[in-house]
């Protein structure tokens, strides 16, 4: 039983990323071939990673091009998604189609706040609902606090839960182009620490986290109240379009609808919609994301509607997509190459991100939905997957 | 406007890879160095993509060793972990430690199911329960049906849920060393089909899925009945060394584990715990398990008590834990040695799997939950992550 | 601070009723005259309640007919109605014309289930799965354990729930005319004696609840699993039935609809109906139902679909309403009358009493969800009720 | 089938009620001989009910003295309560003596409002931003014009809720000692005719609720912005008088609490305690509160924690607990008498009557759960209730 190779001095060597395969091949007799065949130098995974060892190599390809009418993404396309599962490319690619032939996608980022939420701890409800009226009057000298922390996070407002003799905080914060969620931290401890310092009345004690953040985990206080970006993408497709791509329906689609969100609603879901997550996190990877923000972003609600001339208005909400254009992963090789292929890599480009995404979820479901109808969704995993 | 490269005949070759990303440079002007940097041929992703055009390369690092009493895994394992948030292979890397300290933990797959939920409609409520009664009198010549479709999956059972004038039917599958979605798929359309050829009475039509699935998405139902591997991790860390490691005692996480049950309540929470997803993510896409299964995977279930010792019974329950050592991405290269430095790969080792990520995601548990209690969590993620 | 009364010998008699009474006037000073009115004798309530003192009156009501197509329930009906909420009969009568102007209310029982919800506790999470599995294996007995206690209640069936080191078991019977929850408590405590008594592996010990039962409270697995009785209401309502009575469209009904379903999914409601608790409510006060299970009983699911024909088919399913006609309050005297000019009295009545507050709720629906379209709430409340 | 008696010019008579009795013997053949039995006129209940037709008698007990350390309600008091389970007053009353013994309970009122919850419905999301947006901006004056319909409700805030191309806004205001629902929804009628007249940008139409009030039901929303009053009782019970009065221990109580936490979380339960409806719902009946509103008010989350000293603190906290001292019910004769006793009738005593029943509340979880843990709870049900 020993002990990962470290060096003190230098850990993010090509050396010591060399030094851990062999140890892997000393301990378990693999050989860590492929995963040391990275073509960027170890020095570049700095704050990244420990350990670094090596990369996965996850398949890319290549969806588009994707027609988008947002307010930060205007034009085409062409989305780069990582997935090991057969038919998910081909699958969006041909959601694509049909939303360029009906005329492209209406993409709104609607909302954009990121948290962290401390619990405060009193000897019981009474004082703790005292100490919330507290902090409510003495909120510009708390956001000044949380901000000075920071030259690009704004805390946007504070919500307070009660529970027995506990106050949760939720602080909500604009985070840029950033993920945001150790600038949330780093600005809410501070905040904390002068709540702790100048509140008059009796406190026993605060958590930097009471849970309520809800971080790598679907809420349904994610759902209500965002958490990253809150995208609403659009489309309306013609019956006929519909029909000449996907082979189905548009009062079909609608009928289906209603089974669906029934079928949501039993189960209680988190996402009345198909399969968010396969879009989200195949576009998470290629671009740099948090690949565990897949937990939050998946969830979805899924809105149809039968226009008077019988077209289908298509949306979906993603209340919690969590997309970084600047800091954490974006700036690796392969990353990057894929934010730039978009025009979506450093500053000012989270929402244009954030709006490719929700085109592009909006998409698979459209695709999959219609597959599911046309039952023509097992024969094309049996065509393009493997025999799983 | 222009569509993506494909050839006919030989869609998986280096050259159509070269082809397409010479198409992104011309198009965007972004030229796909390392996303083309790969080791392997482009032939080794069919049925794991459509439109290849090279690799996202993500940093792997190692954890361990991990002190596992399993009944599949026994012994001490190094675990990759593919992330770009930095800390996140310290921070399980330091709970390993504590655990092994501890004397290891104990791990069980108490559940193993994987599922394709059909609805069928009906003129009303009333047929829809007689169809229900009758599908119950027929399960024997419905499995025999499903069952034919496959030489792994069998059909364990087959819940049903009413609503209006719909069944919605759950299959639940066993489904060998993959995670299964397809083959389900496969089996249960012919089940739906034999259903729709024999029932005697009047039915309006079914369609192969009613949402209750729950695929790519989080559900209560999910957690109660369980998605993939139902796995319990537990293990019983004694003050003194959770004092020494995390410089926190049992007792103040004891009292923390009933703040954080109520924010999750109070949130309505997929998961009571800190941030089970980040180490099933970082697993799942080191070992290419399915990366948009974290949605369903990300819930979890933690339960502590202080034991007459005063020491701490630490567990974390994973009700939708998807994960296969055969099939889709397991083959491709990295992953395949990521999943033989384990000894996971292949036939037989699903299990073996299940319980090794259950360990490392109670390991991080413990380790960010002491972060938070002892104000080390800023702090760590100021020294070794990127300040975003 | 003084005692209240009781007498040992015949606590249930007028006189005590009187000496309690009498001894709230003398500690606060209010004199229980109407409460004291009672037109029955404190011996009938030996059974019902502790320190009889007299009785609520509240203010009954009339609505009907009500046409019903139950399998139990067939004709036409007058439902007594117990509020203090000024328009509710009028709104629910309302509603009743509507859908006997469309040729009544079709409603189906679907499921009829009660439960207990022991757990069991060891040493870890291992142990309880084996011991899950050997429940299963002697269902049998444990079957005949249960029943053994009861001449009415048949056990159905047993599910089982992991976490941590515990297996929760939920114990499903048929109550006959009874709501049955102490009958089934009664049954499980016999049977889990027997477990203790016979598991021949190693068990901590075992407890009557662990809080999956899930009585007096909503949860998402009475929403599935049905508590009570399932009872799915529909009818098909003609556009120009529902313009002339309600002064809407069914196309405004069916857009209401889709807005309604997000509205409720966005809150994570129980229901995304209307308010299905005050039918609900009304009539199980004026027929000797156990109030507080309007906890469990005000879920409902809502589906409306347009028809070819531009009709508005309407349905709502109520997965968790617990009824009785025998036991409990049923053989009250004002709540017996109740019963019994529904024909509703006694054995053999529950599933026709099931039907009649299903299709009353449905009526509720329409006529609430109408009069919020067509802006017709507020005003009526502002004619009927009290200013509040 | 025929009409139900009505009298257009005097429809509240004792001669109209006497009438519809005879117009249900008729129909029937039911006398409604008790239920005739009203101690009280008829008119009495003008602006409670249509077709009044009689009374139901519901049997009350008194259960106390409670003791209580609240903000408005100090002291000791007798709780009327109305029910047909037995068991219940004599389970709530053991409570009351254990909470006595341990020196009261401590009750705070720790947030107060009520909702109308309307949706303004937009081309497309966008335009439903920007919408909100403004109403954020305009604040002001919608509250003006809201709070001008009535003399007592204050609009404290407006939350804003996104999804598809809906905007729902939930106005939440104070409403003095009335529940409110009918003044929320006048006032919020008169502010969205505001907001649709002086609104300069595109806007389809408005709905008054868009199902996120969320009324006579339960939802998460509730429980994490309240409903009503949000109501926390808390006390400390030395482990000596636990195990005196419920033999069971402080020890016993704790463990159990895990357990009914994880049995909670898996069935998605509204409430993690055991039974606050039927302590909710005999108060609310006995003192003519709206019953439907049990569907909000069931919501509960129990915390409990061992001191230092071994002893054990518990605690409720009522999220969503809907109570009213003026209007409604309230006035009726016996409803009137029962609220009198606790001196909780009319103006200034709604956060009273609130503190009441949230003490009431917890002492009916701290009994049967002693008695489900001391095994008396099966044996109490047959000593005391109906063979059911």
């Amino acid at each position: 039983m020993s002990r990962i190779p470290r060096d003190k001095d230098d850990d993010y060597s090509n050396d010591m990323a060399q030094q851990r395969r062999d140890f892997v091949r000393e301990q378990t007799g693999v050989e860590l071939k492929h995963t040391g065949s990275h073509s960027f130098d170890a020095a570049d995974t700095r704050g990244n990673i420990e350990h670094f060892t090596g990369v996965c190599q996850i398949p890319l390809g290549l969806a588009g091009p994707l027609k988008v009418n947002g307010e930060h993404a205007q034009g085409d396309f062409y989305v780069p998604m990582t997935t090991t599962e057969g038919t998910l490319v081909g699958s969006y690619n041909r959601g694509m189609r049909l939303t360029r032939e009906a005329g492209g996608i209406t993409v709104s980022v609607v909302d954009d706040v990121m948290q962290r939420a401390p619990v405060f701890i009193f000897a019981n409800a009474r004082e703790a609902r005292d100490f919330g009226d507290w902090v409510e009057a003495n909120m510009d000298a708390i956001r000044a606090t949380a901000e000075a922390t920071t030259s690009i996070g704004k805390l946007e407002f504070v919500q307070q839960f009660a529970a027995a003799r506990f106050r949760y905080l939720r602080f909500n914060y604009t985070t840029g182009d950033a993920a945001g969620q150790n600038m949330c931290g780093r600005a809410t401890r501070e905040a904390c620490r002068w709540i702790a310092d100048n509140y008059p009345g009796p406190m026993e004690r605060w958590v930097l986290s009471g849970n309520m953040d809800t971080d790598k985990k679907h809420s349904q206080l994610n759902t209500l109240y965002s958490r990253g970006k809150r995208v609403v993408a659009e489309c309306v497709i013609p019956d006929a379009v519909l029909q000449q791509v996907m082979h189905v329906s548009t009062k079909q689609f609608s009928v289906q609808r209603g089974i669906s969100n029934i079928g949501a609603m039993l189960a209680g879901s988190s996402n009345n919609g198909s399969h968010a997550a396969n879009g989200i996190a195949s576009v998470f990877i290629a671009t740099g994301q948090d690949e565990a923000n897949v937990a939050e972003s998946q969830s979805a609600i899924v809105h149809s509607e039968l226009t008077e001339a019988g077209d289908l208005y298509y949306s979906i909400t993603l209340p919690s997509l969590i997309v970084a254009t600047h800091g954490g992963g974006t700036g690796l090789p392969t990353q990057r190459e894929c934010l730039e292929m978009m025009d979506c890599f450093g500053k000012g480009k989270a929402r244009k991100l954030a709006e490719i995404i929700g085109a592009t979820v909006l998409c698979g479901e459209l695709s999959l939905g219609a597959a599911v109808l046309a039952d023509e969704w097992v024969s094309s995993h049996e065509q393009y997957g493997r025999n799983r």
